[in-house]
C-alpha cells in the first residue's frame, strides 16, 4: 500500500478500541474498520443523525449538520459520517448511537428522516406489563383466597376486572404473597384484547423487564433481548439457521417434512438456533432467562409453520393455503423455547403462503401502511421480499433471490457478524482496503461486502457488465482458481481462516442472478400497480448488512432503482425491527392483524413480464443503461 | 325367620332380577333388595313421584297419587313407593325411573316437589358445546388459511366472532379439514365469558357428547358420566377417595403435606381415585375416553387444593386463608385425569377454608339461593357442612361429623355400593331383615344402614337412649365382641365376606358423636341468624345413601330435627347435583360464583354454644325430648 499520507490513531470508548487510519478518512468508515459498531440508519448518508459521536481530544473536519445542535456542536459532538481524520483522536460513542438506536429514542426525534422511516401513532405500552401491588394483608375479618386477594387489588390498582389467571401462578402464589410480606410484581400479557396473568414475583421487580424479538429467515436468524422499561435493545445476536443441513431453501425444507421425523427435525433445529442465539446474548448481557418475560417473532409463513411444528406441504401445493396465517399466542416452552417458564410466544401474523410475517413486520415498523405516498419497500433477504403501496392499499410479491446477499451460496460467504468483511475499496495502487466487522483479520464476506467488492470491481473494470473477471488489467489479484476466476480478498496470511478469502466467478454470477431477480421483482410489482419507477416517493430497503449499507454501491450493480438518493431509507432488518415494535407496543401488535389483512399477494413467479424483465437484469447494472443514468462506469469514460 | 305370610316372586326388567318377597311387601323395598335402583328423590315418602315402574304381570295393593296420571294408572303405570306385593310380579322399571332421573325430566316435571328441589330458571345450554360446520373449500380467489376459513365458517355459522383457540388445534387441522372434505365438528368451552376452541373432529361427530362430573369428599368420590346431549346421567360409580390411606380427615391430610412429597402423594391419590371410577365407567358404558370433553368437580376447599397440587397448610391456620377460591380453567391432562386430551376442569368456587365448592354446588343444585323462604340445607358427610338462608342471604358453616355416615371409622363399614346393607327391621320374632344393595349376600353396612339399623334397635329398645347396648332382651344377636358389645348383623355363613358382619358399641358411639355435630351444628347455626326451627320453611338433605334415607328413622335417632315431614327433601348426592348442572348449564357455571360470594361462613368450631348444643345432643334422640315430640320409643310407651 502507498503511504502517501499522514497515519493517525483513533481510539474509540468505551471499549478502547485503537485504529491506524490515513489522515482524511471518514470518522465512520474509521470506526467501522475498527469494528466498532455505530449507528446509520440512512447507510452513511447524513441524513438521519444517529451516528452521533463525541470527539474528546483531536481534531476532525467535519461538516455542519442540523442534526447536530450548535450546543451539542460546542461540546464536540459530531456526526461520525460528516467528518474526517486530522489527527489522532479519542472518540467517545455515546450509549445512543452503539448498537441500533432504541426505537424510542428514534420516536423521540424530530427529524423527518426519522418521522418517515418508522411507524407513528402508537405508544410505547409493550403488550408484556409488569406492576407493582401492595396487598393488604389477611385478617380475621377478610380472609378471602390468596388469587381473590391478588385479583381484588388488580382491579383497584389496575383497574384490570377480568384477568385470565394461568393456572401456574397457583403452584407458587400462597408462599410467595407471604415471603414477599404481600408485596409482589405482576405480570400480565396482552392479546387480542384479553389480559393474562402470566406470573406474580416477590417484590418490586420492575427495573428488570426483558423480552426476545426474533426474525427467523431461511437462511439466518436474527435475535434481540429488549430491555420493556427502556425501549432499548440491549444484546443482539445473529447466526445461520439450523435447518440449512436440510436444505438451503424453503421448498427443499418443505419437502424435506414428507420424510418420516423431517418435520420434528426441522422444528428442533431452528429452536436450536434460537435458544444458541438466546444463550450467547444471556450470557453477554448477564441477563437471567428468568427475566425473559415475552417473545415476539417475525418469520416468512415456511418458517412459522417449522416452528411450530405444522404440516407446510400445503404451502407449495396449489392454492397454497397455510396452516395458519395469525396464530394464537403458545407458550415458549411448548415450542422448546428457552426463556422464562411463564413467557409465551407472539407470532407477526403473516398474508399467504408466500408473503409472511417477516415482511408483514416490515411494513408494520417502517410505517409504509401510514403514508399516503406510494412506497417501495424491498427486503434484500433469501425470498427477496417486495411491497409497493401506501395507506389505502398494498400489494407484494416474492422475487426469491436466493442467500447470496446474507453470505449464503458463496464460497467464502458469510453472515454480518464479527470477522465479515463488509465494506471494500481499492487504494490509489489499485490493492485492496478491506472493512472487517470487529476489526482483526477477515474470516469471510458477507452481503454488504459482496456488494461493495461487486460494485468497486465493477467501476475500476475488473469485472465486465456481465459479471466475468477480466485480465486486462494484469490485476494480481485476479487469479485462477479451483471455480474459475477469482478475486483474492485476503491471502491466507491476511485472513483468520488461515485461508485465502476469495470472490469467485460463480459467485458474481450468483450476485447478478440474485440482484436481477430482485430488480426485475419490483420492476413487475410496479408496473403492476399501474405505476412507474420514477412515480415512487420512498424506497425502504431492509436486509441485514451489518450497520450500513452503501446504497451507492448498490445502486451501480443495478440491486436498487436509480433513482434521486433522497428517496432511499435503510432500515436494516425489517422483520426484526417490526417484531421490536411489537415487543414495545400492543398497539403496533393490535394492527398487525389489519397490516396483513390490507396486503395482497401477486404471483410473481408465474408471470411472464418477470421472466423477461429478469434475464433483462443480468447485467450489472442493466442491460438497459438508461435505467441508470448516473451509474458512471470506469471503461465508459 | 317366622315364614306366616304367602311368598311371591318379583321380577325385575330389564336385567330380569328376581327376588322372594312376603306378602305386602312394598315395592321399592322389594326393588332395594333385589338391588333394582329406582329413583326416589323423597325418600319413598310418595310426594316426588320419581318412582314409577310398569307393573306387567301380577297383582299390587296401591294407593291413588296425583303423581301417577289416570291414563299412566289404567296401563299399570305405579309408584313403586305406594304399592305392595300381592302375587308374582314382573315389573319394568322405565328408564326414567332407573339411575338417577336425569336433571332435564326432573326440570320438565311440574309438580311442586322438583320445582322446589332444583334450581329453576336456567336453560340446558352446556358450557361444552359441539357445532358441525362444512367450510367452502379453498380456491384460487380464496386460499386464506386453514385457521382463518375455520374462524370465519364459526363466525358466520355460529356468531362466535372472538374464539380463543388453543394451540394444539393447528397441529393437525390441516389434515383433519382435508380428510374430513372441510366438514367437521368444532368443539368449544366457554368459561368466564371467554369461548376456547378446543377440539376439531373429521366429520359430524355431534351424537356423542359427553363430560364427567365428580363430587369429591374427604371419605368418597363419586363420579358421573353425563350425555350433554340428552342431560342425563349414562353411568355412575363410587368409591373410597385414596387419600385415606394418608389420614381419615382434613387435618391429618393438611399435616401430611408437610413432609417431604406429602402433596404429591395426596396428589395423586385423588387423581388415582378419579381415573379408577371413570375407566370403571367408561368400561361399562363403552364410552370412548376421548369423547369425555369436560371435567366438572366439586369438592371441599382442602380436597380442591390437594387436587390441584396445592400447599394446603394456610387452611388451617388462623385467618384460614385458602390460595384459591374460584381456580382459573386446568386441563384434565394437566392434573393426570384421565378424559380427552383437549379437556378441561371447571371447579366449582368455594367460600372459605371450610366452605366448600360441594356445598355451593349443592345450595346451586337445590335452587335454595332463589327461593324467598328460609331453606336449611344440610350435607350428611365428614365435613357436616349446614346452610341457612334464602335468595338475599345465607350463613354456613361445617359441623366436623366425621365419615360414619360414609361407612368410615365403622368396624364393618363401607359404602353405599353393592353389597352394603343399607335397610334394616326387625321381623315379628326380632329376627333382622336386611336390605342389601344389588341384593345378594352383604359385605358390610351403609351410612342409610346404619341410620336404619340405630333407629330400629333404639325403637325396640336394644340400644339406650346413650347409644348402649342392652342385654335386658336377651336379644340373641346382641353379643360381647372384641370391642364390648356387638349387635350381629349377618353371620359368617350369611355374610359375602365370611366373617360376621356386626355393628359394635364403639361405631354407635361415633354414630351418636357424628350425628350430635350436626344436629347442634343446624341448631346453632338457626338460632345465630335469630330464627327458630319452627320457623325454616323446608329442610334439604343431601348425602350419598344409596338410592333413598328414611328420614323417619334419621328423625328418630336425633340426626334430622322433627319438623312436619313435608319440609323434608332429600336431594341425595348435592355436591354431584350442582356439578352435573354445571355440566348441563353455563348459565349455572356462571351463576356459581355469586352464590358462592353470598354465602357467609360462621366458624361453629369456636362457639360456646356450640359445644353446649354438642353436648346435649350426645343422646338418642336428644337429652332434650322436647324437641323429638313425635319420636316415641318402645320403652317409653
Amino acid at each position: 500500500m502507498a503511504e502517501c499520507k499522514t497515519k493517525y490513531t483513533v481510539r474509540f470508548e468505551p471499549g478502547n478500541t485503537e485504529i491506524v487510519v490515513t489522515e482524511g478518512t471518514n470518522l465512520m468508515q474509521a470506526a467501522i474498520t475498527a469494528g466498532v459498531h455505530i449507528n446509520a440508519s440512512c447507510g452513511g448518508a447524513g441524513t438521519c443523525g444517529t451516528c452521533k459521536v463525541l470527539v474528546k481530544q483531536g481534531r476532525v473536519d467535519f461538516l455542519k449538520s442540523d442534526k447536530v445542535a450548535e450546543i451539542e456542536s460546542n461540546n464536540g459532538i459530531r456526526q461520525s459520517c460528516r467528518c474526517t481524520v486530522l489527527s489522532d483522536l479519542v472518540v467517545e460513542v455515546p450509549a445512543s448511537s452503539r448498537l441500533e438506536t432504541s426505537v424510542l429514542d428514534r420516536e423521540k426525534m424530530s427529524s423527518a428522516a426519522a418521522g418517515q422511516t418508522l411507524a407513528t401513532g402508537w405508544t410505547f405500552a409493550p403488550p408484556l406489563e409488569k406492576r407493582y401491588l401492595e396487598l393488604t394483608q389477611p385478617g380475621a375479618g377478610d380472609n378471602v383466597s390468596d388469587l381473590t386477594r391478588l385479583l381484588r387489588c388488580i382491579d383497584k390498582k389496575c383497574g384490570y376486572l377480568r384477568v385470565d389467571v394461568e393456572f401456574s401462578i397457583l403452584k407458587t402464589l400462597g408462599e410467595i404473597l407471604r415471603k414477599a410480606d404481600w408485596k409482589v410484581t405482576a405480570t400480565f400479557l396482552e392479546n387480542n384484547g384479553q389480559r393474562k396473568l402470566i406470573n406474580v414475583e416477590q417484590g418490586d421487580t420492575r427495573k428488570t423487564n426483558y423480552s426476545l424479538a426474533f426474525d427467523i429467515g431461511t437462511t439466518a436468524v436474527r435475535g434481540q433481548i429488549l430491555d420493556l422499561n427502556r425501549g432499548r435493545v440491549i444484546e443482539q445476536s445473529i447466526d445461520y439457521n439450523g435447518q440449512i443441513s436440510y436444505g438451503a431453501d424453503v421448498i427443499s425444507r418443505i419437502t424435506q417434512c414428507r420424510k418420516p421425523g423431517g418435520l420434528e427435525n426441522l422444528q428442533k433445529a431452528v429452536v436450536e438456533t434460537i435458544n444458541k442465539l438466546t444463550s450467547r446474548m444471556v450470557n453477554s448481557s448477564k441477563i437471567n432467562v428468568k427475566e425473559l418475560n415475552h417473545v415476539v417473532i417475525a418469520a416468512n409463513t415456511v418458517m412459522v409453520h417449522l416452528l411450530l411444528g405444522l404440516d407446510p406441504q400445503y404451502l407449495r401445493l396449489s392454492p397454497y393455503v397455510p396452516a395458519v396465517a395469525n396464530p394464537p399466542l403458545v407458550k415458549a416452552s411448548e415450542l422448546g423455547i428457552g426463556a422464562a417458564a411463564h413467557s409465551y410466544v407472539s407470532i407477526v401474523p403473516s398474508v399467504s403462503s408466500y408473503v409472511g410475517g417477516d415482511i408483514v413486520a416490515g411494513i408494520l415498523g417502517s410505517g409504509v401502511y401510514q403514508r399516503t405516498k406510494v412506497t417501495l419497500y424491498i427486503d434484500i433477504g433469501t425470498n427477496g421480499e417486495i411491497v409497493v403501496g401506501n395507506r389505502d392499499w398494498m400489494v407484494t410479491s416474492a422475487a426469491s433471490a436466493g442467500p447470496t446477499f446474507e453470505g449464503g451460496g458463496i464460497k467464502c460467504g458469510m453472515l454480518a457478524v464479527t470477522g465479515a468483511i463488509e465494506d471494500f475499496e481499492l487504494d490509489e495502487d489499485g490493492e485492496p482496503v478491506i472493512g472487517v466487522i470487529g476489526g482483526g483479520k477477515p474470516s469471510g464476506i458477507c452481503g454488504s461486502g459482496i456488494i461493495n467488492l461487486a460494485a468497486v470491481l465493477l467501476k475500476k473494470g475488473l469485472i465486465t457488465q456481465a459479471g466475468k473477471y477480466t485480465t486486462e488489467k494484469n490485476d494480481t489479484r485476479i487469479r485462477s482458481g479451483e471455480d474459475g476466476y477469482e478475486y483474492v480478498l485476503a491471502t491466507q496470511k491476511e485472513s483468520a481462516t488461515g485461508k485465502d478469502i476469495v470472490f469467485t466467478e460463480i459467485d458474481m454470477t450468483n450476485l447478478v442472478r440474485a440482484k436481477a431477480a430482485l430488480y426485475a421483482g419490483y420492476q413487475t410489482l410496479v408496473k403492476s400497480v399501474g405505476s412507474r419507477m420514477e412515480s415512487v416517493d420512498q424506497v425502504v430497503i431492509a436486509g441485514t448488512f451489518g450497520s450500513r449499507l452503501n446504497m451507492e454501491n448498490a445502486i451501480s450493480i443495478g440491486l436498487l432503482p436509480d433513482l434521486p438518493r433522497e428517496k432511499f431509507i435503510f432500515i436494516g432488518n425489517g422483520s426484526l425491527l417490526g417484531a421490536r415494535l411489537i415487543s414495545f407496543s400492543n398497539d403496533l401488535l393490535e394492527q398487525s392483524g389489519k397490516v396483513a389483512a390490507m396486503m395482497t399477494n401477486l404471483e410473481l413467479s408465474e408471470s411472464a413480464e418477470f421472466m423477461s424483465n429478469y434475464t433483462a437484469a443480468m447485467f450489472l447494472p442493466h442491460t438497459d443503461g438508461t435505467l441508470f443514468p448516473s451509474v458512471r462506469l470506469e471503461e465508459t469514460r
